[in-house]
């Protein structure tokens, strides 16, 4: 028996609503008690304490909610606060405090772990889940368009170290996925605007009819208008959602990563900011980066590219962050080394998805650093705001 | 889209052989190699300190393996010597320490990480492997007789926490299993023969000829003769590996754990030992106790029961340990709690698995203490050694 295959299905839960948290809605009860045969589920709620600074009514609404389901679902713990945001995923020490609650509460694999907020902590608080008793029912309600329209769908988690966005963490496919759009209204409006990025991305990449609906309603979506945000937000989740079950690569074992587009240079920001660039505006420098280099290596055509560009920028994006333009002692630009980090994270040979034309992304296995200065000194001058006293 | 199954399939390739570090043998080649399209596999070899003392030529031969196939491995590093056995398990320290080598040496997800050791030392290896970057590659070489005969095939990796033996812990399919039958001979006979424990237990619950088979070799097994040794390590080990390929469920989702036969006593005496009793020892006992406990019940015929404790009496195993006799300060049994801990740890209903004949298994979901302290105190009249000044 030199080669016994080892397989698994999971099913992956995925919803889109509105007021989940009403007592009265029982799709947050069925979705945590499914498979329970009667016997009443455990639940630990976990809340990103940035959510309730928004909504203190959130912890007595959570708790209201699991006492309307006593039937079925009893709390393990009142609703616990903890931080949020990319700098959550610096500090290891919630891992350990989140573990030591685990065990305190005596959380079983059949419990729940039901966590409410944004990308950043489901992030953290999914890998202490996924490697208490080997994984705990995690079953997560991303609160932000960002992790709404992306990241919350996916079967990732992880917390940053060395200074690298998510160098520790696992592939685990939570239990559920409830995306409540009521959460988006807490959002200020830059951060409610963050999830259109990544709607832009997958669209580009994948869908171009879902690209022309969000440049013809681009105004409408910079403005955060209903029901075009739901719309974007909602599409760009399950065109992630259907990648990820159908591109046969769930666990990224291979060396492509063809929903990254735009990540690379993304990442390295982020961390050359000390995480005060969050992903979405990264992100979104990173899309006109590499769409400028596209076009520049004759990939892209230049209408394409030109229309790309204008869409993000109407959808009232900023295309230049000034850590393009840090460097070296040796005056050596650093974003340059978030290519070799992002090869190395992903292993294998350097795979970046580029764009060919609106809707089609194409994989390349090398990038040449003069050309990608060259696009960074062309967003420079394109984007960059004008000094006040220039 | 509310339910999007996502599918998953891993090769297992898990390989029984001798002299596999010989530099004309290509399996180990071959197995790191596979699917690197002719690119060098970069390869970091970390070697159980136990291993190394008993043949302190290991790091040279590991060395000399990988320079004779420089043309598809190199060597991310010389040979790195950790600590092994179940104490290395309760040093996080040695996750933190591994994950500080992997990333200055900057592995990347193909990367191979050879682990060569004793089970304890794969278990905290690979969760250090697994969780680097979401899972580096990482090939298993199980040195132990009992890593070869039953966990070393396995899934899992973890490291104990809270007192609990991996509390912390992934599942994750190795990229590779190649046991080498020439690490055996390095053990002391005790250890050598732990493997066995795991032998009996899976004929037991899956297979009455392989049950014959250690019953009528079982001295030979009890003097570690060739080639019963091997074939009756390689049978437990193709045993294992079926059950978690053809499982249905080797994530262990559900409640089961059908190949966990006498083994909720035995990691809870573990612990009660503070360690110092190792686990395969461990599961003797715990054979014992459960297969008296169901002889008790009316569940095992008693013909049955007398020959499996007689079996692993000839086979050289201790049935009693003193850890049963532990109490608290009122007088209550220790090692009872290991079966709500045994519960706790998988989750759902309590589910153990007992026999109804010789390689019958069957779940149950209740134990009666009061039979299982009988089953206990049956177990110290019989096997219990006679204090020399009694």
């Amino acid at each position: 028996m030199p080669v016994a295959p080892i397989e698994l299905q999971w099913p992956h839960r995925v919803f889109f609503a509105r007021g989940l948290l009403a007592p009265g809605h029982r799709l947050l009860r069925d979705t945590l008690a499914e498979g329970s045969e009667g016997r009443r589920v455990r639940v630990l709620p976990l809340l990103d304490a940035g959510l309730v600074a928004a909504d203190p009514t959130l912890p007595a609404r959570v708790s209201a909610y699991l006492a309307a389901h006593g039937d079925a679902l009893t709390p393990a713990l009142a609703p616990v606060i903890l931080p949020g945001g990319e700098a959550s995923k610096n500090d290891w020490g919630l891992v350990e405090r989140l573990w030591s609650l685990f065990n305190e509460t005596a959380l079983c694999r059949h419990s729940q772990v039901l966590a409410i907020g944004g990308g950043a902590f489901l992030d953290w608080t999914g890998f202490a889940a996924a490697t208490a008793h080997r994984g705990l029912r995690f079953t997560r309600m991303p609160t932000t368009s960002l992790s709404q329209a992306d990241g919350g769908l996916g079967v990732k988690n992880g917390v940053n170290r060395f200074g690298k966005k998510n160098w520790i963490g696992a592939f685990t496919v939570p239990w559920a996925v409830l995306n409540d759009f009521a959460f988006l209204d807490l959002l200020p409006p830059a951060v409610r605007r963050e999830g259109l990025v990544e709607a832009v991305k997958v669209a580009l990449i994948r869908d171009r009819a879902f690209f022309e609906f969000l440049d013809t309603s681009a105004e409408a979506l910079r403005d955060l208008r209903h029901p075009e945000l739901e719309n974007a937000v909602e599409r760009s989740g399950l065109l992630h959602l259907r990648h990820i079950s159908t591109s046969g690569d769930p666990f990224e074992l291979g060396s492509a990563r063809p929903l990254d587009f735009g990540h690379w240079a993304a990442h390295k920001l982020e961390q050359l900011s000390g995480f005060t660039l969050a992903h979405g505006p990264a992100v979104a420098v990173g899309l006109a980066l590499d769409t400028v280099y596209a076009r520049r290596i004759g990939l892209l055509p230049e209408t394409a590219a030109e229309r790309i560009l204008e869409c993000l920028q109407r959808l009232g994006l900023n295309l230049w962050h000034d850590g393009l333009d840090l460097a070296d002692a040796a005056g050596n630009p650093l974003f340059l080394a978030g290519l070799e980090e992002f090869r190395e994270h992903l292993g294998g040979v350097l795979t970046v998805t580029l764009l060919r034309d609106l809707g089609q992304g194409v994989e390349v296995h090398t990038m040449d650093p003069d050309v990608v200065l060259t696009a960074r000194d062309e967003l420079r001058a394109r984007f960059a705001p004008v000094p006040a006293h220039a």
